[in-house]
């Protein structure tokens, strides 16, 4: 890709949380080639789409401490991306009906798509650069919009994306008071052809399917867009803000 | 109190889970004066205002299972009011900072004003009125709106109700196809002088602290007024309602 535009520096220094997935390997693979880009730490439980874990990739099981000790071991951060997120395991599904619910999966569910972002994003948005523009990214989802369900189900997913929205305006109003050039928000991918939106596919329309390069292509436009006006907000890969 | 107008039967038959805090317990006084309602199901896990657990309280440790079994153990219910709620513990206050921010407490506040209050309405929910109106109501907050969210801080409790919010929303989706006079809401109490909000009503005005009577009291009005086209909404002891 051409450098990364709307404001960013030189020598730029990138962080991407789940770089294993496939929006992440994505997103690492296009920011790795902008010429402004200095460094692209990749960090991930795995290896960039499921292959074994070989450097640069660092492999991590997310923790409070594992998490605490890769962000000391980083320097002053441009940008940060955090694709973590789950939608369904081997032995579970998003909740059709609420008598699907139960706790186990609520925690699982909760864990990963809100916990550990969160985690990440305690111990990231101290080390953003403060001097020029930084932007702290997660990826959230246009269903965890309450305004916006009308159809229902996937209880836990919808749930826990709205409660990572909350955390990340939460995170925004604190960090603009100490970093007047940055932006905390969410993203949302589309409908990406990864393993995460695999079983549920055949609804989708061909040309809202997206592939993962077009998605993370269409996501670091919108990274390029943001600035401090626009921090606490989620945005669609088109640049439309999503309303809670 | 006198009966439970708004389209409310007569025999009223109501549970309150959460009915050993200052707005449960409050909750159940009022319900069980009113001239309809024949029986109050008051659950908790302790007594009533900290006491010992006595009759005909039912205390319970909630899990999957023992909300499974409680309700079972119940007739068809015309109104259900969930109270469950944590915002500090012995040994944690809400997040002032994301410095404050750890795993166990995410989990422990999600668990209480998250997942045990879904567990609730996924049994619940089954056992309500069908033929005349019944009501759904859980304790939310108006620091779990997302819009609403200027000061930043109190991470978990803020996102928790989010959630909660979310999930409220998506269970009224599908309680409305198959019952068609019910309501699923959450409710806003105001500032109640109680246990949840002690150690932070030092910057309260005076009359902005409610008495649990006097929430109690309001939160019943809402009830009353709320059918099937207030359904997924939160709404505060004054009737307006809360955005997401």
């Amino acid at each position: 890709m051409p450098r990364l535009e709307g404001g960013f520096g030189e020598n730029m220094k990138v962080a991407v949380f789940g770089a294993g997935g496939g929006i992440g390997a994505a997103l690492v693979e296009s920011l790795a080639d902008a010429p402004n880009v200095e460094t692209v730490f990749a960090i991930s439980r795995r290896g960039m789409n499921g292959a074994q874990c070989v450097a640069p990739v660092r492999c991590v099981d997310y923790t409070d401490d594992t998490i605490e000790a890769i962000a000391k071991s980083l320097p002053e951060i441009d940008l940060v991306i955090c694709t973590l997120g789950v939608l369904h395991g081997d032995s579970f599904g998003p909740e059709k009906s609420r008598r699907d619910l139960s706790l186990e999966n609520m925690q699982h569910v909760f864990h990963v798509n809100t916990f550990l972002p969160t985690l990440i994003a305690k111990q990231m948005l101290p080390k953003m650069k403060k001097n020029s523009k930084s932007v702290f990214a997660a990826l959230s989802a246009r269903v965890g919009s309450i305004s916006d369900n009308r159809l229902g189900g996937w209880y836990s997913y919808r749930a826990s994306k709205a409660a990572l929205n909350m955390m990340i305006k939460t995170m925004a109003i604190e960090h603009a008071r100490r970093f007047k050039n940055s932006a905390v928000i969410g993203l949302h991918p589309g409908t990406v052809d990864t393993a995460l939106s695999k079983p549920f596919q055949s609804g989708v329309a061909k040309e809202k399917l997206f592939d993962p390069d077009f998605s993370a292509s269409r996501l670091l436009d919108v990274v390029e867009k943001v600035g401090p006006m626009e921090t606490g907000k989620i945005f669609a890969w088109d640049g439309q803000e999503i309303l809670p």
